[in-house]
């Protein structure tokens, strides 16, 4: 349905803009974006009535670029007493995420998805990438329709109303020389054939229906999970599509690949031609010296997932590096301990300010206001790096949209001031949360009003079931 | 007005417990908590009929243990492109605060405090220790009445119905060997008599009406901002009262302490006695080797300000080498950057994460789970920072209470499965934010109500009108 969006302030090419008319039509993109005054002609959206989202901003949507959503099982069930045998730990973690991951079946998987799905776009992402890696029955047996999980990953992203990039992930060892463990035989495609097999017969059964954009794409789980002759093989036969890989999440990790490879993951990830610009690093926090510029150089992304690497001690990486590399940023909420695109933003800047004990870190590596730089990365960044038409208010782009409740306390007394503009948007990515978001459009259909979507009470029934099947 | 409260969940001793009501006299203090089952008979609490929250857990209100209730005026402000010559740090930006402190008078001081402490009041904080330095006109100039500015605060925290310990600033100099500059002539009482006269005028007008805690204490500003017979002086005279001290923020004012006094700021603070079970440090980031042992031994806090920390690049504070030391910790939100007392509880943890690369560091030097300990540093280790009697759901102490939202997609799926307590616990500590906050009681008076206060509309434009003053 073709529609019409004047908010109090509009976010245009990093700057909140007073009145502007948004209009998209019914194939789900924006046609005019027209500043007060201005006025683009359009046969389509003149017929709409301008619906006034007053004491609102209109912001891009948000766009996870890194998410294993059935992790959102272990949201609050792995911060208690340390619950590894020397303390706690990514590793000990791990083992945990395990555990649940081994007795979901696929009718737990899409419930977990949908949930999970839905609290994201209560949140203001628009757009999922979903780097999913649980292909396979227990203990790796064969689902009668190999691609069955993939199959309800997306049903669930069709339920929820959120676009969706479906990562398949190629997975085939525990380590260098390490075959894969018991848990981790869900995971395993033993070859390359197999998993070009898979992705192929996902893609066949996965429709883009216009508006909501889905889509799939290749993960290369990590540089400990695939050998030199995989990761080839995914670069060869990538075509088109998007390629993540987590990188240089953890020390251990690149110790491992030094080890089997003489080179840090970033250059072997290169050396097996892995680099381009559909390319995103994942995490991406323990760079070596020349690794960041090895990823400029391609053009690639890196999808930063800060609530989630301090979730697991994983470390702060520096992004003025990235950013001097040429390395277009992204952020993910990974294993969503919170789904708060917000918090990830304002965590992008903070991390900074605690590796070097300045302020202003990133405005000053961008050559800007900090927050067109943070809100660019959630938007813009993540849709280059989900391979997606979005993440501007822009003709011709998706209408993936949000409004923020400029009336909030955690931007009182800013709104109504004189020459506020650059102030609300630097409360905003600084100060911001999921309470802000009031409506969410995905594709130009208006799927959160006021905070709520229906949907999110129907699907909690069946998410708790499942977290009563693990965890009770 | 008595009234008896039963929400679905009740933290008690660091366990959420289902069924519990909690009785409330008129005089402003619980009278009763009794589990399902248990029952204690009161005359009063009888009375009054059971008021069911549900959906909701009932949570001991948070104490903000350190503020600066005008620097709320520089929410979103300071946080553009960097505004130093040499980029931006902590130094560049307190020359930012310092010109919006110049511009205030006595009524602009009130209605922006109005306005914080509204803000504060609605995220759950029900008491708030004022750490207030601005006490006269600019350059340094008596007001009519001395004490003008701290009526103010005072008659602010009274009008937003919060709780507060006002914390009268000593102040005395820009440095070691250095006078005041102009913009700190504000702050300046030149001696210890003045300073006294000043408190004993302000106690005098300050009267503590039952429900609502108004108290006064004492606060040395720093080391850097006080000689040492003005710090001994202030230890000298303190009798009963709180004192605070800003302590080890910036490494350069530890090296000035070394340069003057041969000692660090703590061990300074200890030499000149104002070292006791009244005395808070705040901020401690910077400890050198024993000093947690000396505030530990003098049964002292440390209030910790992670979101203020991090904004101005501060660092990160040894949390388990004050926990072992025997420090009481609290939390405070110090500049106003954000009001969110969840954001500073989950900092706690999360910076830990970040120093260490390992996970629930919090939890294992407490040797119990991580989230009691974070809700007991912003209850009962605030209410003991700020010498107040709250911060725990327990017959005898003020009915200073929060009610959140148990059905916020932050802990969507976990109420309403089994074993769960834990796990919403930690995901409160770790997830929750300000919009979960749906009822806040300050010594049993109802002062929000499903996250509204009528009051924060109100004074929103007096707020404007001095941001138009001091930014427009």
């Amino acid at each position: 349905m073709a529609r019409a969006l004047q908010a109090d302030l509009t976010l245009i090419d990093g700057r909140l803009v007073p009145g502007v008319v948004v209009r998209v039509a019914r194939d789900g993109r924006i046609v005019s974006v027209d500043e007060a005054g201005s006025r683009t002609p359009t046969e389509e959206g003149d017929r709409s009535p301008i619906q006034r989202l007053r004491g609102k901003a209109l912001l891009p949507g948000f766009v996870n670029a890194h998410s294993h959503a059935f992790q959102r099982l272990l949201r609050g069930r792995t911060e208690y007493r340390a619950h590894g045998r020397d303390g706690d730990d990514f590793w000990s973690w791990r083992e945990a995420m395990y555990r649940a991951s081994e007795l979901l079946n696929p009718d737990d998987m899409e419930a977990v998805c949908r949930f999970a799905y839905l609290e994201m776009k209560l949140a203001g992402f628009t757009h999922v990438a979903e780097f999913h890696y649980l292909h396979h029955a227990p203990k790796g047996a064969r689902y009668a329709d190999p691609v069955e999980m993939s199959r309800r990953v997306l049903a669930a992203a069709d339920f929820a109303g959120i676009g969706i990039t479906l990562l398949r992930v190629a997975y085939q060892r525990g380590g260098p020389d390490q075959p894969p463990s018991p848990e981790q035989l869900r995971f395993v495609d033993p070859d390359p054939e197999a998993y070009f097999a898979d992705l192929e017969a996902t893609e066949a059964g996965c429709a883009d229906d216009g508006a909501r954009p889905v889509s799939v794409g290749i993960a290369a789980h990590s540089v400990r999970a695939l050998d030199g002759d995989y990761l080839r093989a995914l670069a060869s036969g990538a075509r088109d599509r998007v390629v993540h890989a987590h990188a240089c999440e953890q020390p251990k990790e690149i110790e491992q690949c030094l080890a089997e490879t003489g080179r840090r993951p970033i250059e072997h990830l290169a050396d097996c031609g892995l680099l381009s610009e559909r390319f995103s690093a994942v995490h991406a926090t323990h760079l070596g010296e020349g690794e960041a510029q090895l990823l400029g150089d391609a053009g690639a992304s890196a999808v930063i997932c800060p609530t989630t690497e301090r979730n697991l001690g994983d470390g702060l990486p520096d992004l003025p590096e990235l950013m001097k590399a040429g390395v277009s940023l992204a952020i993910g909420t990974d294993s969503h301990a919170r789904i708060d695109p917000f918090a990830e933003l304002r965590q992008l800047e903070d991390g900074e300010r605690l590796r070097t004990g300045r302020r202003n870190v990133l405005a000053s590596a961008a050559g800007e206001h900090v927050a067109p730089t943070l809100f660019a990365a959630a938007s813009s960044g993540g849709a280059r790096a989900a391979g997606l038409e979005a993440g501007a208010i822009a003709p011709g782009l998706r209408a993936d949209l949000i409004a923020v409740d400029l009336e909030d306390p955690a931007l009182g007394g800013l709104v109504g001031t004189r020459n506020a503009e650059n102030a609300i948007l630097a409360a905003l990515a600084l100060g911001g949360h999921t309470g802000l978001v009031s409506d969410v459009w995905v594709g130009g259909r208006h799927e959160v009003r006021g905070g709520e979507c229906l949907r999110y009470r129907q699907a909690t029934e069946a998410y708790r079931a499942v977290v009563d099947k693990v965890f009770g």
